[in-house]
């Protein structure tokens, strides 16, 4: 009987233990083991980002006097922000010498006495409007203007300046940024470019660089004036393969991440853009004094309000734009004050493609292409090759292949920087970097030193542009904005940009690479403030 | 000691038997539990089919002496070929009457003259092609073209009669088929509707059904000819719900699908579809001689061969279509006999919809519309409404909205029967059953007993449609043309016919609604041969 008992107690025991093991134990190895892959993974990204800081450190090795340290090379502690303490970094804490009338593209008086101009001749248009609306027993919805002073727009184009579109610490960015998102909009209209093409299209050209021309200009309460690009694509499509560059569609997304991103480089020279949910039928239709328009409106069979766009697809809906049933996300950006106060000039990428089927374009044959534009005025002197250089760089990271023209203000002439505008063809593909959209930077070999510098930093653990660009795009009521392979893919372009500029180095040396530039820093002067002429 | 071995021994025991248990017995019962659920499933699909027989029955009953049974209701023997029972069932061995010439649609004698005209044509024009490319130093691929009076497509034509484009039993139509799949294609050019269209488009309409133009004309060997459909779509996507029907992509698996099923549901009226592997440079770039064609070439950027639509897109190639390098996907639709030897005419559908944004039809507001039509001519007599009736149900099954127009062979005149052409915008959505397109049927509630009688015999669980379309299909070398979720619809919609049916036999009794054709079955006379006049 012990015995048998015994037995029967080490048997149950036996069981329990083992169904201990199958059922508790097992599943938690399993899921531990997972778990450590998990971290394996995150391991090979460090180890990358560590390949990386060796990549750095020997660029950075003559500056570490120059590069401020913050103290702190380990990663944050949790629930710190990544992006406050970059943003907190000396190097993004760069003095801007005193700005004279001269470095500023507005001034107060002569905006505000636009701003008044703007508001009488909108009322005086709405009167006829709504008389004309009457006579034809039209119900329009009128929204009341106000005048603002102190509007955000206003500050926005106030503060643009010789170096920049605005300086991340003002206010009135972050406050034009959620009036986008929510302020009234009591106007829509086609953009000008749009009405300028009259819905023609000249379909003799086999290739049109001609966009979608779905985008719209809203006017909002304050007259503070965005562009509204419609989402066309979920946040997971790739661009097909087999597309070319310029006709690939324009993406909501890549227009808000575009900005975060020139923000987080310090650029500064993408204008302000939020995500907007907009209501097509009360914010749109509503409210467009535009017949034409109106005209493209319709219902579709799933009983949403769509429209679809003036030119090329006249014919066709299958390209329209679908609210859900009304409401569509889309972009707004800030627009640059008028052209007829502050004009600026569209000047060729000398890096641009050919907008054809097989063409091919000088720089893309002659590897020794930028020797001759720097030659050639304007980049024979001043920023403005560096400054296309900046822009390959954005480019490349966003992987932007449509940059076949950029713009200057002119008022700052030679001066002046490039814009980075129109970036809705960018995060098209997370899973290739085109390593041509870099040409000017492998071509020409130089870099200004503070964006080397910040490119460096973002590339350290304890910032990863990866980081910090979630963190920045977390701000924007359509967020997610990116989906995690875009935010990688900027990691790893990160590292081929310091790649290339380290071979560079290895080539020519780091004097003949790294370019001097104005920029001074808070915490200690890098280089004298000279303007390379 | 011996107590210690025993214990030990039983430790092992009970060690061996747990891990026994959970590595080799608890998996086991789990695929297991897995594969019941499986089993559940498709119990839930047999139910519904029992629901069907039930719904049959009442039906069937008054017939049941003259729908000849097969003698096993029951789930036929694994491995036995569910379509080669369906074929072989009296239903579906049907005599026609003998032909005299004036029910066949040609005469051998006529397509031979006209045929052999067609080679020397042939001949005479590659003459004249090869020197004039030969001048102006052009490579071109000349394949020989063979004059074979055995060809099947001269006997595909042949065979078309009063009754129907082909007989199921005819071994051309499989070697068509065949020869469609594979033969060398010797010259590729636009559709003849395309080259109508000179590259215009009437942008003034908001809204056009015009297609996607990217059909086109292959001529094989010897001298067959196929339109090719290119894959546009993948085979688990679904339309948009924001698409209007009249924009929808057209499907190249559709086509194909569509004759299938018209060949199972024993109309014969869709010309012969198999799917090919087209190489795009080898089978049209290098053997059309149309320049337009050759025109709209071009290699993507991921090094595929593309080519785009003339008309609409032409400044677009985002809808261009491209191989795999070189190789695409296409249906391959054969020809019927040329207009010169065959007119067709072109009827608008009396169930047409409008191509609109929000216009509607007299039949979508008036349910008394069929009454109308009943008066006119060539509804009023023969059978042209029930033959419109058998359309909509076909349409419904595949869920097409687009049938605008049906054609007839104008030698047959009010006796012929309209041709099911156009199927591409079939098999848009699975999960949407579009009730609308069975109006005919649910306004008129009228149907022949032999289509009626054949539905039923689909909606038996011994044939079940859905079966027999995956295994007809099978012999497409596309294979698989549909997904589960499109066959699977084939099945949920004919129960939604059959209710509808049984509603208006509820309503208006059977005499009224079931009508006598002039079909004759080989195994018992169902009715007698006779014309409704």
């Amino acid at each position: 009987m012990m015995r048998r008992d015994r037995l029967f107690l080490v048997g149950t025991l036996m069981a329990v233990f083992s169904a201990d093991l199958y059922f508790i134990l097992l599943p938690k190895l399993q899921s531990m083991r997972q778990r450590s892959h998990h971290v394996c993974s995150c391991a090979a990204n460090n180890l990358t980002l560590q390949r990386n800081g060796a990549l750095g450190t020997p660029l950075l090795s003559s500056w570490t006097s120059l590069l401020p340290q913050d103290g702190n090379a380990s990663e944050p502690a949790e629930g710190s922000s990544k992006l406050e303490r970059l943003f907190a970094h000396p190097l993004y804490n760069i003095q801007t010498p005193a700005l004279g009338p001269e470095e500023r593209l507005l001034q107060a008086v002569q905006l505000m006495e636009y701003y008044r101009k703007k508001v009488s001749r909108w009322e005086r248009h709405i009167k006829l409007y709504s008389e004309a609306a009457a006579l034809s027993n039209m119900t329009v919805n009128e929204h009341e203007v106000t005048f603002d002073p102190d509007a955000s727009w206003l500050k926005f184009h106030l503060g643009i300046n010789r170096f920049s579109l605005y300086s991340r610490d003002d206010p009135a960015i972050q406050q034009l940024l959620e009036e986008m998102q929510s302020m009234t909009v009591v106007s829509a209209d086609y953009t000008q470019d749009e009405k300028a093409l009259k819905g023609a299209c000249d379909c003799t050209q086999v290739v049109k660089p001609s966009g979608h021309h779905l985008k719209l200009a809203l006017k909002m309460q304050n007259l503070a004036k965005a562009m509204f690009k419609p989402m066309r694509q979920e946040r997971d499509e790739e661009t097909p393969e087999d597309f070319f560059y310029f006709v690939d569609l324009q993406r909501h997304n890549a227009e808000i991440a575009a900005f975060h991103l020139d923000r987080i480089l310090d650029f500064r020279r993408v204008p302000p853009v939020a995500g907007r949910l907009i209501n097509v039928s009360g914010e749109v239709l509503q409210v467009t004094h535009n017949e034409d328009l109106r005209a493209v409106f319709f219902t579709s069979p799933a009983n949403n309000t769509c429209f679809f766009a003036k030119c090329l697809y006249v014919c066709k809906t299958e390209y329209a734009v679908c609210g859900r049933p009304d409401l569509l996300e889309g972009s707004m950006s800030a627009y640059l004050p008028s052209l007829s106060i502050a004009p600026r000039i569209s000047i060729p990428n000398p890096w641009i493609r050919s907008y054809t089927f097989a063409g091919r374009q000088e720089w893309e044959m002659n590897p020794f292409f930028c020797d001759s534009i720097k030659q050639l005025y304007p980049y024979n002197s001043g920023n403005r090759l560096l400054n296309i250089i900046d822009m390959s760089i954005f480019d490349f990271l966003i992987n932007n292949m449509d940059r076949h023209h950029y713009e200057i203000f002119t008022k700052f002439g030679d001066e002046g920087f490039p814009l980075h505008l129109d970036n809705a063809r960018g995060f098209g593909k997370h899973s290739k970097d085109e390593m041509s959209i870099l040409a000017p930077l492998s071509q020409c070999c130089i870099i200004k030193s503070s964006t080397l510098m910040r490119l460096q930093i973002l590339a350290r653990p304890e910032y990863r542009l990866s980081d910090v660009m979630r963190e920045s795009l977390q701000g924007d009521i359509l967020q997610p904005i990116l989906t995690d392979p875009h935010l990688l893919a900027l990691d790893r372009r990160l590292l081929k940009v310091l790649r290339v500029v380290q071979r560079c180095i290895r080539r020519l040396g780091k004097d003949e690479v790294i370019t001097k530039d104005f920029i001074k820093s808070s915490a200690r002067p890098i280089t004298e403030m000279k303007e390379v002429r």
